[in-house]
């Protein structure tokens, strides 16, 4: 079968363009003993994806995702459907998840512990929104980075985004004040109406200074931290004592709109208020995922919690997805769709 | 009785200046109810002093110590003998510790919680040293924050000085493989043959970065630190997946030597290796201090914890050691002797 694919041509700084890529059209192989082919639905635009563009991601333990090389195709978060199967653990028609690439079919093979059978009967959207990544960093960063306490001020940049937005959500079920910084009029408006937070700050058109002073009076006992950069040197000093920091995203520092000005205060700020700045990944957490994805599914059966997603059609518009991502483009998860599986 | 007192004349920005300050003689008051007169023995040189000359130091609960007042007598931390009493449970001869000033003589007011009577016998200098606020920082911040264990890489950045050489010290009872960082090269000789420790770096002759790449071949997992600035820049990408920075002080914010650049790498690596950073301020641990002291006087007397103090005579050299504190004069605390108290 034709397979269409987007190859890294060269890495690029600050937002990607065309340039950087090269689409070309190759004939899917022959299967081998234990390997399946699966037809791309979904592909996950997140930061991981602009991060190994240029650079290794470290894991634990001395390992590492590579960064993408020159020539082939740009790795990513995604999932789909099994179209040809000599994999009898993974049929016809099952759906599977993980790390795919910019390409409408992807050979996995047997044992790859990067791919993984999903439930039968999961959406796909979801599988890649609340249950995948997006859910799982929120989750944790949230509830064992973060440990809230109802009645406490929680501040979520990129509220609106992925993982923000869930974290809003989870926070206003926990009983906490909840304020949201978002890029746009339109997104702050929703926040507070539809999400129900209790104040949302734009950060572009604001004083965020000034409006975290008026908004969280009692300082910010939890600060859920996706995009670092010149906004986290505005919010320290809006800090609680012995206030939390969950960094889980560098938005900032990765061609992201914010000019990166260093955290010029904060030394400062984190001995006088003994705040705790933590790192997340949510790999960390790998062995309680389904533990945590029943609660989260949990959540939304009870109507405590919604997904929402932006869902941009069509494999070669993915380079223009990952700069929306960047640019606030996205209520929610930023999803590309490739096929109906089918 | 005459008294002299160093008032502050302006604020300082950078290193205090003579002309920050003014000498001034007046005579000691005479004692209301419930007052003593406390002759000064020690003064404590230290990072809050040069603090409050400019800030206030924001406490728990909304609480301050305020910055000091122009053309009053500067604060400081330190001890010395009660003189005249009016108060019976702070008899003639007894020592009192607290916050004094950078003065001969203080007049001490009966239920002023920054002040207290020290355990009759307890040498003065190690009353500010081990027993006070520099062991109390360094025992909670590597126990308590820095959560080490046998076998991990500790770096202590200022190992020679006050705080550092009581870590460097406990961190080697632990078993932990001990790095320090100091300025100077017979700091770095006294450190190892000395302390005993497992290297020592000159940061400002040696390149840092390969030289924690050498000394450190598993990477950091705590680092108490100290300093902050460019030095922990350097720092970062040498922690461990998991490792943990305790900040105790912003030396290099503070009219340091180093130039404050900004931790323009600071989310990159909390996020690639889930480090944690946590603010620490002694005070918190309040409760605990005679609990510590314990236990840390136990392992002076066992030989496995020794002070040490530089000791500048005479009062009118405070602005001096403050100066000198930041340009690294010292080895373990800086102290300022004012009398033998009698």
């Amino acid at each position: 079968m034709e397979n269409k694919q987007i190859l890294l041509e060269r890495r690029p700084s600050g937002p990607v363009k065309d340039e950087d890529f090269k689409i070309v059209v190759t004939q899917t192989p022959r299967l081998a003993e234990g390997e399946v082919l699966v037809k791309t639905v979904y592909l996950s635009i997140d930061i991981p994806l602009r991060l190994w563009l240029e650079h290794d991601i470290p894991l634990d333990g001395g390992f590492k995702l590579p960064k993408v090389e020159l020539g082939k195709v740009v790795t990513a978060f995604g999932n789909g459907v099994v179209v040809e199967s000599r994999n009898p653990d993974m049929p016809v028609g099952c759906s599977v998840g993980g790390m795919l690439g910019l390409q409408e079919y992807t050979v996995v093979k047997q044992g790859n512990p990067f791919n993984h059978r999903l439930p039968d009967g999961i959406p796909l959207d979801i599988a890649l929104n609340g249950l995948g990544n997006s859910g799982m960093t929120a989750y944790f960063g949230f509830y064992d980075l973060g440990q809230p306490k109802p009645g406490q001020t929680v501040l979520v940049s990129a509220a609106a985004g992925s993982i923000g937005v869930i974290v809003a959500q989870l926070a206003k079920n926990e009983g906490c004040r909840v304020i949201g910084l978002a890029g746009s009029d339109e997104k702050t408006r929703w926040l507070t109406n539809e999400i129900g937070i209790d104040a949302a700050i734009n950060y572009r058109t604001q004083d965020l200074d000034s409006a975290l002073a008026e908004h969280c009076p009692d300082q910010i006992n939890l600060y859920y931290d996706v995009v670092g950069g010149a906004i986290l040197d505005v919010v320290l000093p809006h800090m609680a004592n012995h206030g939390r920091v969950v960094a889980c995203g560098t938005m900032a520092e990765e061609g992201g709109p914010g000019t990166w000005s260093g955290l010029h205060q904060l030394y400062s700020n984190l001995l006088k208020k003994r705040v705790t700045v933590v790192g997340l990944n949510a790999a960390d957490y790998m062995a309680q995922y389904s533990e945590a994805g029943a609660k989260l599914m949990q959540l939304s059966q009870e109507g405590k919690l919604r997904w929402f997603d932006t869902v941009i059609d069509g494999l070669e518009h993915a380079p223009e997805a990952i700069n929306a991502l960047f640019e606030g483009g996205n209520k929610g998860k930023m999803l590309v769709k490739v096929s109906d599986g089918a």
